[in-house]
This record gives C-alpha cells, structure tokens and sequence, in this order.
C-alpha cells in the first residue's frame, strides 16, 4: 500500500476548484496510473490557509493563486523544500522563468507548466520531452484564445472588432479588462517560455516585440477572405542563422497552413524541424477543466518520473529586425500619381510588390498591396513616409503575410 | 562524466539507417538532454551482427527491423535481460501487445514504441503522459498516410482509385503492395494498439472491424465536395455504455470537424474526454527521418524518466453493432415508383432519410441518400434487401457519415 499523494493547493478560483473537483472525480484512474491515491492536503486561499504548515503537509505544490509576487515566493519556498511544484502562471514563468528553473534544478525536483502555454494543449511535454533532442527551426502559435475568437467571429460576421470584442466578454471568452489578451502580451510572455524551451536560450519579455489586434478592421478580414487567407494572432519564435526572434502579431495565412483551420477560442502550436517536419496540436485555450486537467497531467508525470530540465545553457542573441512579407492597406485621394508614387517610394526602398489592388470609394480611392519579403525596418521606415504623403486619406495600414512554405 | 549510451539497433532499412545518422547528427543535443553521450553500440541486420552479443553490449535496445517472429523473440529476450526497448513495430504490437507488455511490467523496465502509430505525431506519448488520468470518450484517427494521400488526390484531381494509387506508387507514399494499407488493415493494428492504451483493456486485431478505400469512386467525392464534406479513412475507437468499439472505415467529415482539414500524407489523431474536450496532433505519417525522430524522442525519455505502464486492468467489452450515420450510393432505372420503393424499404427497417438527391444519366438515375443514425447491422440489412431490387443497375455503395457534434 503506497503512502497518498498530498497536494497542496495554493489559489481556489475558476482553475483550482476545477482542479480539487477533478481530482475527486478521477481518483481511481490516477491511483491506477501512478500507484497512489492522490489527496488535496492543504487549500491556501486570501481567506483561508497557513503557507508554510500547507507547504509542510504536502508531496507536491500546485500554484493556481496567479499574480507574481506572492507565487513567487511560494513557488521558491517549495523548491527549496525539495517539493515539486506545478504551476499554471504564464506571467510568473515569463518573468521569473530563470530564476525558477534554476532553483528547480540546484533543489533536483521537478518543476512543471503544461497548462501555463495552452491549456490542455500538451505543447511543453511534446517540445521538451518527444522533441527532447530536436533542433528547432521554428515555433508558431496561436496561443490566445480570446484573440482566436474574436478575429474568427469578425471573419464570419463582418462586425467590428468593437462590437466583437463586446460580444466575446457576453459570451466569457474575454474578460472584463481583456487588454493583455488584445495586445497581445499574453501571448507574448507564452512565447517568450516557448522559445526558452525550444531553442536553450533565455529570452526575457521586453525581447519579445508584440502587436494585438486592436486595430484590425473588417475591411482587413474581407480581403482576407477574397483571397482564401485567414487572419490569426500567431506567435512566432524562429531560429536564423544570426539568432533568434520572438515575436507576436496578427498576420494572413495562406490556406493549407497548419494553423489556418483553426477556428475559436482554440488554441494551436505548429513546430518545425528538419526531422519532424512539422507537427501541429490544437485544442481549447482555455477553460477551468481544460486548464486543471493539464496540471493533473503534470501530477501523475511528477509521480510516474523525472521532468526534464530547462536549462538553458545556450546564449543565442535574439534579433529584432527581421524579413515579412507586408499586406499594406491605404485609402488616398482618387486622382492621378498617387499609385505611381507610392510604387516608387516603395521601390526606392528597394521593396519588391507582388500584388495591388485598388478600388474606388467616393472621391476617394483604397489601394491594397502585398509586397514581398523585406526586412521590417527598411518596410516601415517606407512606410512612414507613404503616411506623410498629402494623397492619404488616414493612417496606412499594415499586416504580415505568411504565404506558402510547408511542403505538405 | 557519465557512461555513454549505448544502444543496440536491431534492423538498418530506411528507419534504422536514418535513426543511425540521426543519433551521430543530434549528438550535441542528445548529451544535453540526457547527459550521456549516445552511441550505436552494435547493429544487427540478416547479413551481420550478432543478436547475443549486441544486446550484451547494450543500455538499450532499438527494434527496428519489422516482421513479428524474429521481433517478438528479440524484444523478449531484451526485456528479460532487464534492457529497455523502443519499436517502431505496429504490428508486433498489435500482435503481441498483452505478452510484451506484460514482460516489460515483470522486468521492470521501458517498452516505448511512438513511432508504431503514428510516426513523428505523438499520440502515445500525449495519451499515455499528458492525459494519463483522463476518462477518454472517442479517439479518432487518420492513421495512415498513403490512403490520406489518395483520398486527397481524388478530391482535387478527380481521378479514379486505381489511377490514384499507381500515382501514389510513383510518388513513394504507397508501397508496391500496398494492400495493408489501402484495405485498412495497417490502421486497424493502430487503432488496436491506441484502443488498449486509452481504455486500458486489451483490444486483439480480430476485434477490429475495418475496411478500406479501394471501391471509393470519384462520384462519392465529388458528392463530398459539393456539400462540404470531406472523405477521410478513419480509425474510430470509442467508449460506449456498454463497452468499446473499435472500427476503421472510409467516412465523410463535416467541415469544421479538426481531422477535416488534414491532407496529403499526413497523420492527425483527435483526443477527447469531458475534461479535455477535445485535443489533436496533426503531422507527417511517416517518412524514415521523422519516424527515427519518434525513436529518438523515446530513447532520450527513457533515460530521463519511466515510462508509464501498458498494463490493460480493465476488461470491457468490444462492441460490434454500433450506430452510424450513412450516405447510400445508388444507381437505378430512371423510371417511376424506384424511390418510392427504396424509401419504403428504409423507412420498414426504422431508417430515417436524411436527405436525397437524385440526378438523371442517360436512362439511369442516381438515388444519393443521407440517412440518420442508426444500428449498422440494421442499415446493412436493409441495403441487402435494395440490392436484390430488380430496378438496381450496379451494387448500392455506402460511407458512413460524421456530423457536426464537436462545439467549437
């Protein structure tokens, strides 16, 4: 007869009581799977709960509070200890990452964050432990469900982002202050622990450029469609032969991209490497059973074995001006040169278009390009100067372009 | 400095040849990961090496070398010498999963085999590890690449099975006998081997029902494309009440349902579970390099962690009758009462027609009928009984059906 798994509980709202409840509800398929009865031992909560006797009473930690500083300490108070922790806290992972796994690995105990990426979406175990010897090239994500959403609704509707967005807070895929998951700094901290994980090299958050979707018109998914493409907030981190990038930003995908089908509050990452290929997983962003059930894989993995460690012992440089291929929209005066002047500012910039259309609207004319790939600097600083031209209408507008590259 | 690895590799065809170069390439990476330098201690082929001693030389053993006699006997004796094993042999699996499962459980050590389901798309690992704990309700699965190819190419090309699958030769999906493949047989032994580990009791081949994609017509694709579906050979394994199923066989997909969008020679299995909702992992199915990824991705698991066990502690029944949802194929004289006379035939059996199309060719006219769910036996009887109808030009021909029921 093993001795019971005592888990102690820091935090008790939406994901920890998902996760106290499916603990009772799944406590005979986790003794068969790990060998012991698994037991919640101590609940910290703002009202209830002493940290340390919790933390005395207990085999392993799950941290579900959120926040950084008080899960901080918790969290290194239990490392210390020599207990096992499970955490869901992208933002303390993001933040303290280093620090954390550092203190994991000098204490020799397992240190776990499945559902910190994407929920149940198994992407940490698959990187660090299927791929455990793979070289990446690149990891693409859509790992904002909120984000998902609201651009899926605003294709098929036609809506504003405005409206859209109120839509998707009556609906609970968008909380009430949802500005982290619009500008895209969720998902920004979980690429930043993505690429640690894939590429052995830290990455803090202020190397992590990011853009939301705040300013993404319906106009923008209409051409979209007309084209087959879809439009996603994907991360992006990517090994170049300078170093790395991480970066967040709403862009078109072509159709037969992996990520391209995905609808919803879902959540997909697609990793590449010369010997994989690539491989997608998708499933649901968010949700308080989805998320707990990640961590209760954590659990039984704690029991059943050893975590990887993620050193990272690599000091790759990460870039921040990269090559993109630009879809760039402008709306200008209807009268004669315009066109010719924009293509030649472009082309001074040594920026190479691929495609134009231009339609009239009034007295006014929307002119809609896609130029080939360049570097984003030399993209923007044209740019800045297409918009101070006296021809255009309102701000010019632009979004990456992922066109085809995987050979399915 | 830790000793090295040493790894006995039994077969150096396509797999074992690139899993050789993948090992010596990854190097650097594996020594990282595991810290121990891994090396191929000894290789055993029909013209050299020396089973004995390669597997006294060896940490681990690596069975890459197919067929099931040789195999079988090689496996055992390794994991009776206490040695760990990985394969990438679905059908010694599928086989002789109970007794080497067993065995591996009496010696206390790892039998991994990733790569036997779906090469480099880790369904094992997420079934076994990420979901250890998870009451699966359905898994389903595009388990074999070379018919995904063909059913693929049949949609865009509009071209004939037999046509397809010589091209599906010339391109290298499809072997030069590919009955195992295109008969449902190879992803009957998959499904099997999933079956076991996602309900925990023990599935033999012949509880399989399969068929395969040879008398697939460009018709039933063209119909699949005029209304959104999309045609895919699917392994289905699900929990009923009152046991389990486990089926393979040709059916339309909604769109919208995430193994819809899976073409070409890929791979994609689909988890689900009141607690996950639904989770998928899509990729290549197989290709020598990335099915020694899968090896390698095993190799460095077993040397940082246990793996979980494959003990089948449950024993529920498998089903054989179970409900479906049909579309029905048929080619009729193009004169009055023949629907009428069908219809009759459906609605005596209980059958409910969902929808019908009919279209004139030259006398003839094709009868295309949507049916609701209904016991498969009691579908078949009835197309028994239309294919004895005098008014039938050729033999009734079905596929069954998936409609929408994933909530996005």
């Amino acid at each position: 007869m093993n001795e019971p798994l005592k888990i102690g509980l820091l935090g008790h709202g939406t994901v920890g009581g998902a996760f106290d409840e499916l603990v009772a509800d799944r406590a005979e398929s986790i003794e068969s799977a790990t060998g012991r009865k698994a037991e919640i031992s101590g609940v910290l909560t703002t009202s209830i709960g002493n940290f340390e006797e919790i933390l005395a009473g207990a085999d392993v930690i799950v941290e579900l509070m959120g926040g950084t500083d008080t899960a901080r300490e918790h969290v290194l108070a239990a490392l210390a200890a020599g207990k096992p922790v499970i955490t869901a806290n992208k933002q303390l992972l993001a933040q303290h990452g280093a620090e954390l796994f550092d203190a994991a690995e000098r204490a020799g105990v397992q240190l776990r964050f499945e559902a910190a990426i994407a929920a149940v979406v198994p992407v940490v175990r698959v990187v660090q432990e299927s791929f455990g010897s793979v070289e990446f090239t690149k990891i693409s994500g859509i790992v904002n469900g909120t984000t998902n959403f609201i651009l899926s609704e605003m294709a098929s509707t036609g809506a504003s982002y405005e409206d859209t967005l109120i839509r998707a807070q009556e609906l609970g895929y968008a909380e009430a202050d949802p500005t982290d998951d619009v500008n895209g700094a969720d998902a920004a901290a979980k690429m930043a622990i993505l690429a640690r994980l894939a590429f052995h090299t830290p990455v803090t958050l202020d190397q992590v450029d990011f853009e939301g979707i705040e300013s993404v018109q319906p106009d923008d998914l209409a051409y979209a469609k007309e084209l087959g493409l879809s439009l996603k907030l994907l991360g992006v981190a990517e090994r170049l032969p300078e170093g790395i990038t991480v970066r967040v930003f709403p862009c078109f995908l072509y159709q037969g991209h992996p990520l391209s089908p995905i609808e919803g509050p879902y959540n997909a990452v697609t990793v590449e490497a010369p010997e994989i290929t690539e491989v997608t997983m998708s499933g649901p962003g968010a949700g308080g059973v989805q998320t707990a059930a990640a961590v209760l894989g954590d659990l039984v993995s704690i029991v059943t074995g050893d975590a990887p460690t993620n050193s990272a012992h690599r000091d790759l440089p990460v870039l921040t001006d990269v090559t993109s291929s630009f879809y760039l929209h402008l709306e200008v005066a209807d009268e004669p040169g315009v066109l010719a002047t924009v293509a030649k500012l472009l082309s001074d910039s040594g920026i190479s278009v691929k495609s134009v259309v231009q339609k009239g609207i009034g007295d006014d004319a929307r002119l809609v390009m896609v130029v080939h790939q360049c570097p984003e600097s030399r993209f923007k600083q044209a740019v800045d100067q297409i918009a101070s031209l006296d021809a255009l209408r309102s701000g010019p507008r632009f979004i990456r372009v992922i066109e085809e590259e995987f050979v399915v």
